[in-house]
This record gives C-alpha cells, sequence and structure tokens, in this order.
C-alpha cells in the first residue's frame, strides 16, 4: 500500500471563471483511521457544479472549502482498513471523500454498496445525488401532470437526463435542451426523447416556442442564462419553477449590464402565480429511500438510461472540472482514480 | 329617480403612469334589469391598483377594459329596482358595478351585506377584497411562524395593513413599512406595530436591517421597487415570498436601466432555497367563508384595526386613483358616489 496521499487542494479562490492555478496537487501523509472509522481507496470522484460554490467564500448554504485545504467531493472507494465491525476490507462504499486517493470517513457516514445491484458509479449518478436533485425537484416542486410541458436544460447531464426521462414517463411533454448536437442526437436516439433542442442554435428562442406550443408548465432551472430567458415568456399561467443550480451565472463576477429584468421576472410572477422555488438536496435526503425504490427498478429495467464521462486520473480533475463549467462534459462526469 | 346614468369610461391607455385624459365622465342611458337581474345605486366605489392592470392590452390574467367602456371595480350599492326574489328595494349589495353612479348585476353575483353586522364599506376594504388577498397571502403562502419575521409594505393600506396586524396576532415579528412619516406614526398609535419604517427615508435600507436584525423570514410582496431591493439581501434561508403586488412597477415603459439584477435573484433563490409564488386572489375565492369566520370577529372586537381614505364625488375617482398609484392615499381608497 502506499505510504503517501495524492490529493488536489483549493489554491486560490477564482476570479470569475477557475483556471488551473486555482488547484494544486500535492502529497499528504497517509491518514490512518481511529475508532469507528474507515481508511478508503478512491475508485470514482464525482465532479459535480456545486463545487465552484465551495471554491469561493462568499455567502452559502455550505461552508467554503478553505484555501490549501483538499476540494470536496462525493466519491466510491474500497475499503483499505476498518476500525468498525460494518466495514471489512474489500467493501465498496459511496462516501464524500474528496478530490484525493485516499480517505478517512466515520463508518456511519459511508453508505455500502453492492456492485452486484447497479455499477458501483450509478451511486454517484443516476442513483446519486444527482439524479436524486432531478427527481425531488420534478416530483417534489414541478409535480408536472399528464399532457403538461416539461422544459429542462443540461439534458445529457445526470440531473436533466433524469428530469426528462421522469416527466416523460408520468406523461408529459418532455423537452430536453442540451448544448450540442451531439448531445441532442443522444437524447433523441438514447433517452427517446423526441423534442429535443440545441441552446447553442441562433434560433434557439423560437424552436423552443415552437416545440412548446402550448406553454411550459414546469421549467426545471438548472442553467439560468439565456435559456431561463428563453422560457420565461413561454411559462403558463401557475407554471412551476424548481431551481435547483445555475450553471450559467457561477462564473459570473458582477451583475451582467443591463437593462434590470427583476422587475419583469416579478411581473410574471405576480401575472401567471408562478411558484419558484429554490431547493439543496442535501436537505431532503429523508426522501432518498423513496427516490431509490422508484427509480432504482427503472434503471435496472432500462426505462432509465443515463450516460458516464469517464476522466482517468486525479491530476485530470482540475481541467475536467473547469471543463464541465462550460458544458464540455457528455453525461455524468467521474474521475477515474484507482 | 335619475334617467340617466353617468359613468366614467377609459377613454385611452396609458403610456407610462395614468392622466386625468385617459379618462371620460360621460352619460348613458339608465340601465334596465333583466329576469334575475338587479338595478343598483352605487353607494361605495372600490379604488384598487389592480385596475390599472385592466388599462392596458398587455399580456393579463384578466381581459383588458376595453377602450369606450366604464372602468370596472367593486362597489357596494343599494338595490333600485330587482327582477329576483333573494332581493328587494333598499338592499344592500356588494358587486362589482364599476366606475358608475347605477349598475346592474345578476342577482346570483351580488352579495347581501347587512349594516348591522359591519359598516357596509368593510366588505370593499378589510373584511373584501383587499383583506382576503391580505389574509390569503401570509397564511397561504408565507406561513409565518411565532417568532419569524415577517416584512410588509403599503402597511397602512388594506392589505399590508391585514398583514402587519395578523403577523402579529400570530406571534411573528412584524416589520412595517409605508411612505411618510404620518403613515409610520399611524401604524405605530393606530396599528400598536412597533416596529414601522419610511421606506422614503435616505437611510431606509439600513433602518431595515436593523429592524429585522435576525433577518426577513416572509416577504410580503406588493410594491416591489426599491422595497424588495433592500429585502432581498436579508432574505433567510427559507423565506417565503407572495407576490400580490409590483404597484412600483405598473407604469413602467421599459425595463429601467441595468444592471441585470435577474441572476442575482435567482441566486437567491437557489443559495437560501426561496419561495417565491405569485397569486391572484379572484382565483381562491373557495377560502373566502373561511377568511370571515377567522377575521370578521376580530375586526368586531377590534383587535385589528383597519383605516379608510374617502374621496366625495365619482367625477374625483379619476383624480385619486391617480394618487393611489403614487401612494398618496392612506388607508383604504373609497370613492362615496350617492
Amino acid at each position: 500500500m502506499a505510504r503517501v496521499n495524492r490529493q488536489i487542494a483549493l489554491a486560490e479562490r477564482p476570479q470569475g471563471a477557475p483556471t488551473v492555478a486555482c488547484f494544486a496537487l500535492r502529497e499528504t501523509p497517509m491518514p490512518a483511521p481511529g475508532e469507528g472509522e474507515v481508511l478508503l481507496e478512491t475508485l470514482w470522484l464525482s465532479l459535480d457544479p456545486y463545487m465552484r460554490g465551495r471554491m469561493h467564500d462568499g455567502p452559502s448554504y455550505a461552508t467554503p472549502t478553505p484555501v490549501g485545504a483538499a476540494m470536496q467531493g462525493g466519491t466510491v472507494g474500497r475499503v483499505v482498513a476498518s476500525r468498525d465491525p460494518k466495514f471489512k476490507e474489500g467493501d465498496i462504499a459511496l462516501g464524500y471523500g474528496g478530490w484525493q486517493q485516499f480517505w478517512v470517513e466515520q463508518a456511519k457516514s459511508l453508505m455500502k454498496l453492492d456492485p452486484n445491484q447497479a455499477p458501483v458509479t450509478t451511486a454517484l449518478g443516476v442513483l446519486g445525488m444527482p439524479g436524486f436533485t432531478g427527481w425531488y425537484g420534478l416530483t417534489q416542486i414541478g409535480k408536472p401532470k399528464a399532457g403538461e410541458t416539461v422544459v429542462v436544460a443540461a439534458a445529457s447531464g445526470p440531473v436533466g437526463s433524469m428530469v426528462a426521462q421522469l416527466a416523460q414517463l408520468k406523461g408529459a411533454n418532455a423537452v430536453a435542451v442540451a448544448g450540442g448536437t451531439d448531445k441532442v442526437a443522444w437524447i433523441r436516439k438514447a433517452l427517446g426523447i423526441e423534442t429535443a433542442l440545441d441552446h447553442r442554435s441562433p434560433s434557439f428562442a423560437k424552436e423552443l416556442a415552437a416545440a412548446a406550443a402550448k406553454g411550459v408548465d414546469v421549467y426545471f432551472e438548472n442553467v439560468g442564462g439565456h435559456v431561463f430567458s428563453a422560457v420565461l415568456p413561454l411559462l403558463n399561467n401557475d407554471a412551476r419553477v424548481p431551481v435547483c443550480g445555475l450553471i450559467a451565472h457561477y462564473n459570473d463576477r458582477a451583475a451582467p449590464p443591463g437593462p434590470d429584468r427583476l422587475p419583469e421576472l416579478l411581473s410574471n410572477v405576480l401575472r401567471k402565480r408562478l411558484l419558484v422555488q429554490g431547493f439543496i438536496i442535501s436537505f431532503h435526503y429523508e426522501l432518498y429511500p423513496q427516490f431509490l425504490r422508484e427509480v432504482a427498478p427503472l434503471v435496472r429495467e432500462g426505462k432509465l438510461r443515463y450516460r458516464e464521462d469517464v476522466v482517468e486520473g486525479l491530476e485530470k480533475a482540475p481541467e475536467a472540472f473547469i471543463g464541465l463549467l462550460q458544458g464540455k462534459n457528455f453525461g455524468k462526469l467521474l474521475v477515474k482514480v484507482a
């Protein structure tokens, strides 16, 4: 076993878009588990947009990562040493190990995975936090009825593809938006969602209006930016807008130039009786078992599909994460660490 | 009885703030009730901000008033002639007669009022649509818990004073905002709400931050503008923002200059898990009996107070309405017609 641990730390806080200079690969002493703790070797590291929030120290629902500390993140690992009876060497578990090769975590906060039930990477994607985010926002806030129109962006990603497929399974008219013709083609072919649009098209707003000819009843907001702008005038009375992400704005350094559209948004909220509700999935894990009961069989039976985008090697994580914020990933972004 | 009716019609659609030229006083033939209808003489006409929306023909939840037609509005009238067994001459009823001396309405859409139960003007204010609006938004969307902080603007008006007093009765920390020292003094003295602030104060944002030292849990949005801007940074996690009005923006002709604060609002929604929900009270009258059961006793016992601002004469309605949009009224604005 290795004597040292390798990790990627936050070297400096980004001003605008993160660069590779914001990250530092370094060696640290191999951690040792205390009583009730487990040492794990990272197999898979999940890269997710929320990590951009942890890099800055502005107001947030979560404590920012201190400069010099390892980047945080969800991980799947193999148990190397256990000081808790619930885990033994060789077990596979989901935890929150961060951007590093080895980590120590309390046994009670790890979730054991059975590789025979589902590929272990699904615990970081379709059956993990991103999939749960899509399920929660759609079923608990969006609540689409059959025949209603649901729009979701980043629809080849792990959140958006969950939303689009669930909406279609529930009998709604799913409109899936993604960036690039390859993603749009995959959504149509692999997910079976006919109405898929490329937001990079110069006529995107017109195409969306045509695709949502009866207006939009649920807009699952995970991107912001010009997709939101195109959806806003199409929202129907009593539309619901769950807000779980705004990736288009995470690198904003200041408010964009005017005009100021805040009054227009509020005016839409009033006139159309909109429900706009933010949610942070970490506060809703009491529903995670319900999500798994509902969605895991759909994944097993192939009724709900997903795509993974795998990068090999921990040292590739910074570049991959920077690309994620630009929409360069194609599917759930994972780093294969061991 | 008069042979002619006098009414105020919409003469032209306003560009920005309405002027008196937008209205025309004119004589029309006395209407006659058909079978199942009632002819009433207007005693009281209610003037309300929503009427601004009816004057323009942009997208709305309601059909705009056609140019040349009488302005719409809630009224209390005395029955002059009835062709329905439920009403007889001399009865007092609440209806939707508009800006005119006489009107005909179907008996089934009138509500008979008992002047011995409550002053009939309360059916247009504290116990009518405006009071119901405040009650609905606060109790069905805002849902303040004891000890939470509730901010409401236009708090000497019929909606805001309902919200502020109900919030305080429910054990919340009510912060009442109004425009002018006289209104603020009245809120403190007559409503017994100690924390009353003048939004015209140059240090309003600072005063609000000091008054809401533990942050804002419910912001009842009925004005928009700089009150909203001052509240936004103070909103707590899981805050609720019922939106029933945006009087500061009704006369906007275009989006205000930048920066564009729409992304900032969405970022707050996400980060703080805000609930922002618009509502139009006319869609919720199934709860009106519940509102009356709860609030009418409070009004009768003097636990819930209100103020009326009475203008005499139908011909004064345009000027009074223009003033309403500028916050010149002090309490529920009523026109005494007969």
